[in-house]
């Protein structure tokens, strides 16, 4: 059995969530330079997601609001060497899926309808680029075809698996199996067992030259298109084509049951979670707190910067967490600018932003005099920037000279932070907690 | 391929969340009268949980501050018709289970050593029945193998397991294919793939005379115990038995990666979150409320009751749930009676007790005079009681005779409680959240 030892090996080391800007600062990377050919992509999604046990095809369930489906669209368009992404949805869901495309601004989907099986859907999805009539999508070398529901398929991978389709004329994921596989007597009885060692499990992406799987399915019969389930299988029978298998990592895995959108979304928080940026402002007793909320925060990168001014645009497009610290009650405006930053930049489309309002009472009197109106302001403020996918909370905290409580004050307001940032809950937006 | 229309089908019916007392009661279904015959389980902790990529081996990893092997022990501890648990783990976890088996207070398990691959473990789990002086081990009439990582075993498919294993011999769960397996040629490329209807996964629990397993591990070979990975195929290689294969639900799984225990922590808390137990109190506005609040948390099944009194211990023993309305500003007395109920029953050994304290302002002023000794006080007793696993959150909410306004405050109160009740966060107790 295979070993791994990769301690984050269930983590995609870029699970989607990167901005434009990273997209292109990946085209510099020499890894790219081997793709000098067109490839696309074709993403079946048809399926109806029954064995998730929920009303909506999986693809079309939404972690942070956002269907599973855009997630994975966006895995490769933010990839400068590949070009269309076709996506085939079945006839009720076209005008959903051209929304999607909308809402998440996603410019390189063209949407086709799908057939009644999922082989006839990928046909249908590769006939998109016959019709020489539609410059969105020319005939590409190369297509790559994909999951809707495998959200998180990386760089590396995606690369190795267009550069083999390219030699060999296909290729695809593959993984160790996880459970022994049996054969079965018609009456329910084992037969016998495989070894495990000789076999894996076929996973996705796989990739085709383009005119090797067109022609692979133009020859295929009735019965491949009803039953068959391996892309794999049809260019080795019909094009005599035997595929590269190119090992993937565990997050390659499919979005299948219910359970399965739980973990994605643990993985999504996970990555969302791993840097922050302080906004320490001018006081003295602020900027104090920030160095030891940094030290704290020992698990997360943190960049600590004055203020959110755009003189710091390159900290507040790094990440998708701010603490923002203020002495000054409920002075909102450093707030408010960064809301605006974030509109005018388009940082919270694909991901929310969490700020983390921390208000540092200098005095003792402070909470008892809290007033309801600011309670008030803050929440109205909190339910007007959710609307633009910011997630704002408050956390008052007292300043003590007393150096152990000071430390306890201190610790108590990295955990509660730190659950906010990762929890990411909207339910609890506009609430002002106490350390 | 196999097509599942359940609509609940990756939760599990009863997934070990159930107490003493329901394991009592199912003494007397019908179902488990068949069972007339000494069973015993053997369960297999020896692994190192690589792939999970945690320092931690994965059945020791925690959820809600509990190892997961203790939830799969009460899985089946929770039987009456179970005897001995048997639990196999490396000498260097050995001191670490027994205080799990303390803690949790797990009376049915036996730990022993176990050997340096899966099957010796197995047969060294074994072995522990045979030595005649150990009263605690009867030498059960059938035994189930099983997975410490698999915590959502249910009784219905145990049972299935444990009668057919009687009948023939042996017998295990089985899945559907979620992958196309193929076969690869040694230079890494596609030779051919499997018909998938032909095939399926071999899942645990699996079932066994006791006679039958023991004399096939008794036979095998020093290979058998290196590189074998089925029990299944032993008993039919060394003792002639066809094992009889059952289909088990998708809850089955085996917890493997870092992502799945992401998942198997949504299950639990979805688990617990089906119902709660709204405490009104005597006045007439928090009856009204109670009564508003049981119409709008349609998603769980709800009792009102007027008190946290002895004479409540039937509701107070159905949930893990409790919204505790009070018009009387500090005072916790309510808290107090519960929690105490809580430890004179062991009502949160196995799970975490989830306690929202609403409440409810008559008078706009309330507010504005609130006293930080009064956040102190309730901060203070929350940080008392996470002691005894109960957490406890407070939401404040001002009453109005406005009716879209109150409609509005009861909807987010609604959500409020539902995310705190969901998540089980335990850095925001203590918290007095504002609706």
């Amino acid at each position: 059995m295979q070993q791994e030892r990769c301690s984050s090996s269930d983590r995609p080391l870029d699970p989607g969530c990167l901005q434009a800007r990273d997209a292109e600062r990946s085209a510099d990377r020499p890894a790219c330079a081997p793709v000098d050919f067109p490839v696309a992509v074709v993403l079946p999604a048809g399926g109806s997601g029954e064995r998730v046990g929920l009303p909506t095809p999986k693809q079309f369930c939404t972690i942070f609001n956002r269907p599973l489906i855009s997630y994975t669209i966006q895995a490769f368009e933010r990839l400068p060497w590949i070009g269309t992404v076709v996506v085939v949805v079945s006839k009720e869901n076209h005008d959903l899926m051209l929304n999607i495309v909308q809402k998440f601004n996603h410019t390189k989907v063209n949407v086709v309808h799908g057939g009644t099986t999922r082989h006839r859907s990928i046909f249908n999805g590769l006939q998109a680029f016959c019709s020489t009539s539609n410059s969105l999508t020319p005939k590409p070398k190369v297509v790559i075809i994909h999951d809707a529901v495998r959200p998180f398929v990386e760089e590396d991978l995606l690369l190795k698996i267009t550069l083999a389709a390219k030699e060999q004329g296909a290729s695809g994921a593959i993984r160790p199996l996880v459970s022994t596989i049996i054969a079965t007597s018609s009456e329910g009885y084992l037969d016998h067992s495989l070894e495990r060692a000789k076999y894996r499990a076929s996973e996705m992406p796989q990739g085709f030259l383009y005119d090797i799987i067109f022609q692979a399915y133009q020859r295929c019969s009735e019965f491949d298109f009803e039953f068959g389930s391996e892309c794999l299988h049809l260019a080795l029978q019909y094009c005599g084509v035997n595929a590269k298998l190119i090992e993937g990592p565990p997050t390659l895995w499919k979005v299948t049951y219910k359970r399965d959108l739980a973990a994605a979304e643990a993985i999504i928080k996970e990555t969302l979670s791993r840097s922050a940026c302080i906004i320490a402002g001018a006081e003295a007793e602020a900027a104090e707190l920030a160095k030891t909320l940094q030290k704290n925060l020992n698990m997360m990168e943190t960049d600590v910067i004055p203020c959110a001014k755009e003189s710091n645009a390159e900290y507040l497009s790094k990440t998708q967490n701010f603490i923002h610290l203020s002495t000054t009650g409920s002075n909102f405006l450093g707030v408010l600018e960064m809301v605006k930053h974030f509109e005018d930049t388009d940082h919270t489309r694909l991901y929310p932003v969490v700020i983390v309002w921390v208000q540092l009472n200098m005095t003792k009197q402070s909470v008892d005099s809290q007033k309801t109106d600011e309670l008030a302001a803050f929440r109205s403020l909190a339910s007007e920037v959710i609307q633009g996918n910011v997630l704002l909370y408050g956390i008052q905290i007292e300043h003590t000279k007393v150096p152990e409580q000071w430390e306890r004050s201190v610790e108590r307001l990295t955990q509660i932070t730190v659950a906010l940032i990762r929890d990411r809950n909207a339910a609890l937006t506009g609430q002002l907690l106490h350390v």
